[in-house]
Parts: structure tokens; sequence; C-alpha cells
């Protein structure tokens, strides 16, 4: 990465969706420019229009051509569809931005540096591809985090989808102010954008999964007081759950910080309902004593869609049915969640050792 | 695969070691014929003399050259490393089974098909490499698995390599002889290559684990009364649980077999203290009970290694410490603890629902 890109963001038909929750992280916590987002179904508005919570005028235009005026230096892969593919009627834009000699980033499951079609595009324009979403090899788990001296606070939630790589970018933000060396560690591609750093764990083989939570914590921890690790899925989210516990196990915390989205019922694209809190707590806190025990610390709610005293109820259930401090750290800013959640952040915790054998 | 096999089997070195499992698998319950086994540490003895419970007089033999006047067709790499690298000094060896026309069976991580050395060697000689631990494209998770109707029993276990793939063939076996349309499902190399189907799921991508167990399952229920599924790693084993959560989720059993292996008081290669009966037991019902309850019917306990006096009293501890059925199905054969359990494997359990919606 050769300093502050200049992206045009690529969201076809979906830059209201959730579905473009790449987008819409990139454009409110990424350290990169955003000139333009592409639209069709949405040109000539701003993104501030279509999304009003993103702070910015970025102009939409309706496709890549109508983009190069505003000299992007770099095309962003602006969704995160399940499955991670990409959608077809978007292979032109991309070949047109690798012609047009611009740094294709991309965050999909499907690898765009794989792509015959890509590679020609790139050979002829100049071009070139980043897929965030590529791990590095990494090794088994092998206990290493356990040695670090930074504290470790994990996201963990009711679901995928509600929060968690936000919750954890604030509350890096309220720990920074209040003088805490803190950093965040990205371990999904949205997040890895943001960062310039990070491994999308849930594209890293299983075995190794742990592995690579473990490489991320031992890598980040030198010279902080403590890291936010960006959760994943949910543990009673059959789908990503494998995901959720490779960081659970693998980035070893010492506290956690549960996220949930109230207007959120089911667990995404099925029809499992989410976990009460009480039920969320006691399976990921019972998990955690099995191997390096850690206590949720509080809940970061995502009241998105809610009107502000709708909201302030949630919050208050939360902190009732749970006994926790509770807010919604976008909404109301982090830094009164983060000075009630400080105190269990301070605790250096040790992981579970075998006494002496017994046989 | 053309026919039975007749299978050298490369351990040099690591024949007696519990390293050498996937030796011991093919060689106890495979269908394939086993001619030879390398390991110049034991040559001139045979298979019987080192690993007494293995019912084989395969000789044991000090290289390659050795076992081509037993004409083999095939060499099975009979190990299985944390890691799933490929021990350097092996190179030799298959480079010259592939030379003699050999088809070269491998369920390491490292994949054979993709060296170039091993390449050139088979297109000289006409060999062919099976990778089994390489998995198919497999979609997200999606539920179809809760619609099968056979019945699904998973086995679950207090660590890695304690027996579950052992466990699950003996419960097979003896499910047949009970008269039920009985399968066992293989989830790891060694099984796949006992039943001659099955994704490695600790090789497929974190996001993709839990549908490649739920594929398993859809493509093995049809015309089945029950399916033994190979279960792998266990819930508090940082660096397999993922794929264990995988399993429990994907294959959504319908019932539990808790296998455990008393010698082992510790998480394999850490300091991690296994988690009692109880807590395991608690564990994994409440992790099911949040998508699909399924309890556990049974302990299947791996007692190789004790005298059978010993045996017996850990097989008495173990019923009364959880109230459940328990037995060595290796040592004391499968079908009392198959009978004993047989009730609880007979009904067909639902996944939650979601009830309507409530905002």
């Amino acid at each position: 990465m050769s300093g502050r890109r200049r992206y045009v963001i690529l969201a076809d038909g979906e830059f209201a969706d959730r579905s473009a929750k790449t987008a819409h992280g990139v454009i409110a916590y990424g350290n990169d420019d955003v000139v333009a987002v592409i639209d069709a179904t949405h040109a000539g508005k701003r993104v501030r229009d279509v999304v009003p919570t993103l702070n910015s005028d970025a102009p939409i235009v309706a496709g890549f051509d109508a983009a190069l005026p505003l000299a992007p230096t770099a095309l962003l892969v602006g969704v995160a569809p399940p499955g991670g593919a990409l959608p077809r009627a978007w292979r032109e834009t991309i070949a047109a931005a690798l012609e047009a000699g611009l740094e294709v980033v991309s965050g999909l499951h499907q690898i765009l540096g794989e792509d015959a079609q890509f590679a020609q595009a790139a050979a002829r324009g100049g071009g070139t591809i980043r897929d965030v979403r590529l791990p590095p090899e990494v090794p088994l788990f092998s206990g290493e985090a356990y040695g670090v001296e930074a504290r470790v606070v994990l996201l963990v939630g009711t679901d995928c989808a509600v929060g968690k790589m936000t919750a954890a970018l604030e509350l890096t933000r309220s720990a920074l102010i209040h003088g805490e060396n803190a950093r965040f560690v990205a371990t999904g591609q949205t997040g890895i954008m943001i960062a310039g750093s990070g491994i999308a764990i849930d594209r890293v083989i299983a075995d190794f999964a742990t592995g690579a939570a473990e490489r991320l914590v031992v890598e980040h921890a030198p010279g902080a007081d403590v890291l936010f690790v960006e959760g994943q899925g949910g543990i009673n989210n059959p789908a990503y759950a494998p995901v959720t516990l490779a960081l659970l196990f693998g980035a070893a915390p010492d506290a956690l910080v549960l996220v949930h989205r109230p207007t959120r019922t089911a667990v995404d694209g099925l029809n499992t309902p989410l976990l009460s809190y009480r039920t969320a707590i006691r399976t990921y806190e019972a998990l955690c004593a099995g191997v390096k025990p850690a206590l949720v610390a509080g809940i970061a709610l995502n009241t998105a869609g809610l009107d502000d005293a709708t909201a302030r109820e949630e919050i208050e259930r939360a902190r009732i049915e749970t006994g926790l401090p509770a807010d919604d750290v976008v909404r109301f800013g982090p830094d009164e969640l983060y000075a009630a959640m400080a105190p269990a952040f301070a605790r250096k915790r040790a992981p579970l050792a075998q006494p002496a054998l017994r046989r």
C-alpha cells in the first residue's frame, strides 16, 4: 500500500442494503479517501442522502466511467455477500478498473487474483489486485497467545452482522482517549480494509483458524496495553459459529463484550431464534471457562433503526436482564460504556493449567 | 478407485506410535488389503508383533524396495501429524512408488498432487496421487440437514485422538447386526480411507466447514435409518474445537455419544485440563440446545493401555458420574452399549424454530 487511496466503491444496486456493509464500514472508519460510489439506482445523490449515518458527501455515480474524472486510484468491491462470490454483472467494472491502472481491493471469498480475465486486464492496463481475504499460511494453535502482556478484549455477538466490528473500533477510539495504548485487531475483510492489516479468519482452513486468531494477537500485542479484537458470527449461528469459536479460543481473551442488535430476533438467514442475553453470556463464558476464563464485561447494543426512546428502553432492558453496563456506542458514543467496562478490562487472566499428573 | 487395493503403508519410524493412527485405522477397519508396512525400526517383525490389537500378519519391511515383490498397487501415507506436513525423509519413498506406477494415497494437509517432484515421478512411472484430505467445493450451511429422515448420531469427544472414529465404526457394525440400515459417515482422512467417501472437515475453509458437514449428512441419509457421524477434536481443545463445532451444528445430530480415553488428562499437546464427564456433556448439550436439541446417549470409553480390571473400574466410574450407559466398544464389543443406547437413537428431533415475529 503506497499512501492514501482515492477509492471508487463498487456497490451497484446494493449501496443502501446491509450487503454493502463493507462499503459502509470503509466510508465510516477507513483511512482512505472515497471519491465516488457506483450504484446506478442512486446515481446523482450523495452518500449521506442514501445512508444518513455516513458522514460523507461523496457522489454516487451510475458507472465506472462517471467516476474516472474524480481521479480514483483504487476500486473497492463494496459488498460482502454470503458465500463471498462475485456478482457476475460486476466483472466488467472490475476489468475496466484494472485496464485503467487502478488497484482493485476485494474482500470476497472468490479470489480475483486467480481470475484469468482480470489478470489479462491488469497486464494491459497496469492495474493490481489486492485480495484482502486471502489468508497467510499460519501454524496450528500453540498457546503462544497465553503469554502476551497486553490485555485482550474480544467482541462476541448474538449473531453475525450486528455491529461487532463497529463496536471494537469505537471502543478502541475511546480507550485511546482514556490514555490506553489500544489497538483494533481486524479479523474480517472490512476490518482489514480499515486497519490495513489483519486476517480474515473465515477464509482460513478450519484446522488453522484458531492458530490464525492466535497469530493476530501475538503480532499486535507488543507495545499495546489492550487489544480490541473484532469478533465474527455468533455462537448459535450454525454457519459461522466455528469462526466465532476460533476467535474465542485463539485470541485467548481476558474479557468479552457482547454485541446485540435488538431488531434481530432470528439467526441471520435461518429460522433459529437468537439466544437471550443470559443464555448467550452463559454460553460464551462456559466455553471460556474450559480453556481460559473470561467474563462478559458489558453489552454494546446496535439500535440502528429504532427511535431514541425505544433505543433507550432496549439499553435499559439489557442492563436489567444482565446486571452489566450497556449502551449503543454509535448513537450515544463509546465513552460512557468504555468507562463502565474499563475496570473489567484491567485484569490479565491466565489459562487453565493441568495440575501434576494424577496417574 | 478400481477394486481392492494392495497397500504398502509408509510409517517409517512411527508405526508403533499414536501418530500412525491412519495406518492402524486402515489395517483394522479398511476394505483394502495391506501387504506390507514400511518401518525400518521394526523390520522383520509382523504388524501384530508391534501393535497387538491389530489382527494382521502383514510383514514390516525396511524400505519400499523390500515391499515390491509383494506386488503392492498403492502406497498409503500412514501418519497424521499435527499440522499435516509431509516428513521430509519420506519424499524419496513417495517418488519411488509413483515411478513404480503405484497409486499414492495421502491424508496430509500438504497436497501431494501440487508437488512438482511428485508430478514428474508420476508422469515417468504412471503412478497417480489421491489426496483424500482435499475437500470438494461446498455451499454455506443452509439448514437442509434438518430435513433428512435418517436419524443422525454424532460422536463427540473429550479430546482429539481418543477413539471417536473407531467408536462410530463399531456402533455402525452393531446397528447393522441389530437390523438397522446404518451408515458410517467419514469426516477425517483415516475415516475417508476406510469408507471410501467423506470430507475432511478440518481441511475446509472455516466459513464452509458447517456446510461441508451438512453436505455429508444430506448425501448419506437417503435410504439409511441411522447415520453414525465420525466426530473431530474436542470442545475445549482450542486447536480443533472449531471443527468439532462445525460437526455439532452441520451434522444436526439427533443424539450424541461421548468418547473418552481415561489415560488422557490434559488436552492433546497443551496444558489445558480435560473437561469432566459432566462438564463435557453439559457443554455439548448446551450448544445443541441453542440450535437443535440433542442429548448424550452414552459414553464410549477407550481403555487401551489399561488392564481389564482397571478398564472395568473406569467404565463403572463413567456410569456412576453420568447416569448413562458406558462401555469400551473395542475391548468388550459394541453390542451391549449399542443396545443400551438404541432407545435414545430412535427419536428424530426438530431444530429450534422462531415463533411468529414479535415486532
